[in-house]
C-alpha cells in the first residue's frame, strides 16, 4: 500500500550558479537567472509504502505531518530558497535539487518505526513536476 | 497501453475499531474518530494494463464502467461505509482498507476478456491518496 | 476592493425533514435522504468588500482567518452537520441552509473594524455550488 | 456578454512599508513580512463586456492577449515585484496594490474599439483572491 | 439564494462565416478557423436564484439536470456544434453564441416552478470563459 | 530523477475504423463514432529520466519545448486528428493510438544529449487517462 501526502508551501528562487559567469547563467537558466529572483507555489508530494496494521493504516498520518511541517514546510514557507535555507546555501536551488535535498533531510530524520519512504515529488507549477525515487 | 479512469463518490465514514477502548480510537484515528462520522468527496482510479487491439483500444471502456459503477459506485455514492456497504461490514474504513476491499471485489467479478487490473488508486481528498498494486 | 478567502473542511449530513413521511423525504431528496447519511469534501468562500488601507490592504487577513476558523471551521470539519452542529440542530442541512446559517454566525461576531461581509459561496462539490450575498 | 480571460504568471515579493517600523511590519504583514521575499504562481484575470458583434465575437481576443502580455505578463513573470517592476516602485506589492495597479495600467493603454474592461482578478493562490471592478 | 451546477460536455466547432471571405475568416479567428475544425472540453455553468423553500431548498436539482440534460448536454456531447445542432445551423459557433443560444433553449422550457434563470457561463478551457446574465 | 512536463492542446476527432461496418463502429466506439466527430482539451505529459547535471538541471527545459511543440503541439492544436495529422492517417485516432504515435515521433527526434524518455501520457479529459512508457 502506497500513500501520498501533498504539502503546499510558497517560496522565492533565483537560478544562478556561482561558477558559471552572467551570459553562461542566462545562457543556462534563461528567465529563472533574472537578478531578484521569482516565486512559485509548491506542491511537496511525500510517498511511503508498506503493509497495512491491524487498525487499517499503513502509516501514523499525524506524526507524518509533524515530520514534514517540522523539517521541510515551516522552515520553507514564505522564504526564499536561495537565502533563507541552510541546507540550499551555495547551490543552485532548482527543483531538482530541491527534492534530492528534502528527501535527504526527511531520510535523515525518518524514524523507523515509519513505514519505507518512498518518492518525493514536487510540482513547481502544476505543468513542471519533478520526482525522485 | 496502461488506461486510468476516475471515479468520484461521496461517502461517510468514521474511523473507529471495537478491538480498541475510546482512548486508543482517538488516540490512532484522531478527529477521524467523532462519534457521527464525517464525509468525503473521493475520487477512485482504475487503472488497466494490456495490448492495444485492431480498433486501436486497450479496453472496453463502456464494459469497464459497467463493472465498476455496478459493483462499488452505485453501491458507495451517498452512503454511509461503516453502516450501509455490506463487504466494509465489522472493519474499520479507512481508505487503505477501502482500497483493498475495492480492490478485491473488482478482482473478483473481473471478466477474463478485460486486460489487467493494474492498480487501484483512491483520492480521500485532493491531498491524501492512498494505492495498492 | 473585493478578497474572497477559501476555507475547505468536510463533513457528512443527511438530508430529511421530520416533518415530511418518509416517502415525501425520498422524493424530495433523493439519494441523500439514505438513513445512514453520506459526505462531502465542502470548500467555504467568505468575501468581504472594503477600501484598501494605507498599508495596501482590504482586511485583516490572520483576524479573518481566526474568526471563520474558530466559528465554522474547527466546529465543522470532520463532523456530522445534523448530530454535532447546535446551530443546525433541528433542521434540514442542505447547503442552502448551511450557507444562510454560516453567513448569520459569522455576521453575529463580525468586528466592526472589518471590511463589510459581502458574500458567502460553498462548493459542496466542485458541480454544485450555493451562493447568499 | 462577459468574456474573462485568465493569464498565469509566477513572480517573487515582500510585504513590508518603509513607513513603519520592524515590528509594525512584522505585526501586519506577518510572514509576508520575511526580509528575503517568497514567491507566488499568480492567475490574472481580465474580464470585458460588450455587445458580441456579427461575428459571433464580443472581443478581439489576440488583441487583447497581445495587449495584456505586453504591459503586464512579460514584465510581471519572473520577475521581483518590490525591484523590478518600475510602477510599483515605492509601494508595498501586496496582490490589491496589484490589482489596482494593474487596472490603471491596462485602462491606460486600452483601445477605444475594445468592449469595457470590466474587472480585473487575481488568485494570489487558490484560496486568497483579490477583485476590483 | 444562487444555486450554479456544472455539466460537462465534449463538442467540435469550427469558426468560420460564410459571410467573409476565407482571408477575412482567417484573419479574425486565427487558428480556429482551420478548416476540419477542433474541440473542446466545454462546461457548462448554470445559475438560478430565488427563495430558500420549507426544505431548505432553492431549486429541484433533479428536474433541472433533466432540463438541462434532455435540453442541452445531451445534443451537444461529443456532437460537432456546426454539423450536429439544429438551433447553431448557419451561424458560427463561437463560445459567445453558444451562451446566448443555450440561454434561449432553456429559457424557452423553462417551468413556471423552476426559480428565476439567472446567469449561463460557459468555460470553452479553463482560461477563457464567457458568461450571460 | 524524473522531470515532467505538461503540454494542453485542443483537436477534434472521430473514433471511425473503415475496416468495420457502420454497425461494427458504433458497437465498438459508441458515442466517439457519431459522423461530424467531436473535441477534447488534451494534456500531453512528457516524462524524462535521467542524472541532474552540475548546474542542477536534469533536462535542458528550453530545448525539449521546443522539441515538444515542433513536433506535437504546434502541429495538433486545433487541428482535427483524423484529416490534419500525417502520422495518423488512416488510423482510428483513439487516444490509446496518439499515445503510441506520438512517442513514436519524439523517439524519433530525440536528440543524444538529451535524458532518457520515460514515458508519454495524455488526458484525454481529466477522467480518461493513457500511458505509454
Amino acid at each position: 500500500m502506497r500513500l501520498t501526502r501533498r504539502y503546499p508551501f510558497s517560496a522565492s528562487h533565483r537560478l544562478h550558479s556561482p561558477a558559471l559567469s552572467d551570459e553562461q547563467n542566462r545562457e543556462i537558466f534563461g528567465k529563472c537567472n533574472h537578478p531578484f529572483g521569482h516565486g512559485h507555489d509548491y506542491v511537496l508530494e511525500v510517498s511511503v509504502q508498506g503493509q497495512v496494521d491491524a487498525h487499517g493504516r499503513v502509516a501514523p498520518i499525524e506524526a507524518l505531518d509533524r515530520l514534514v511541517n517540522g523539517e521541510i514546510v515551516s522552515r520553507y514557507h514564505q522564504r526564499n530558497l536561495n537565502l533563507d535555507i541552510e541546507e540550499l546555501a551555495g547551490v543552485v536551488p532548482t527543483t531538482e535539487v530541491l527534492a534530492a535535498k528534502i528527501r535527504e533531510r526527511l531520510a535523515a530524520s525518518w524514524p523507523a518505526e515509519f513505514p519505507k519512504l518512498d518518492r518525493i515529488r514536487i510540482f513547481e507549477t502544476e505543468r513542471n513536476i519533478f520526482e525522485i525515487a
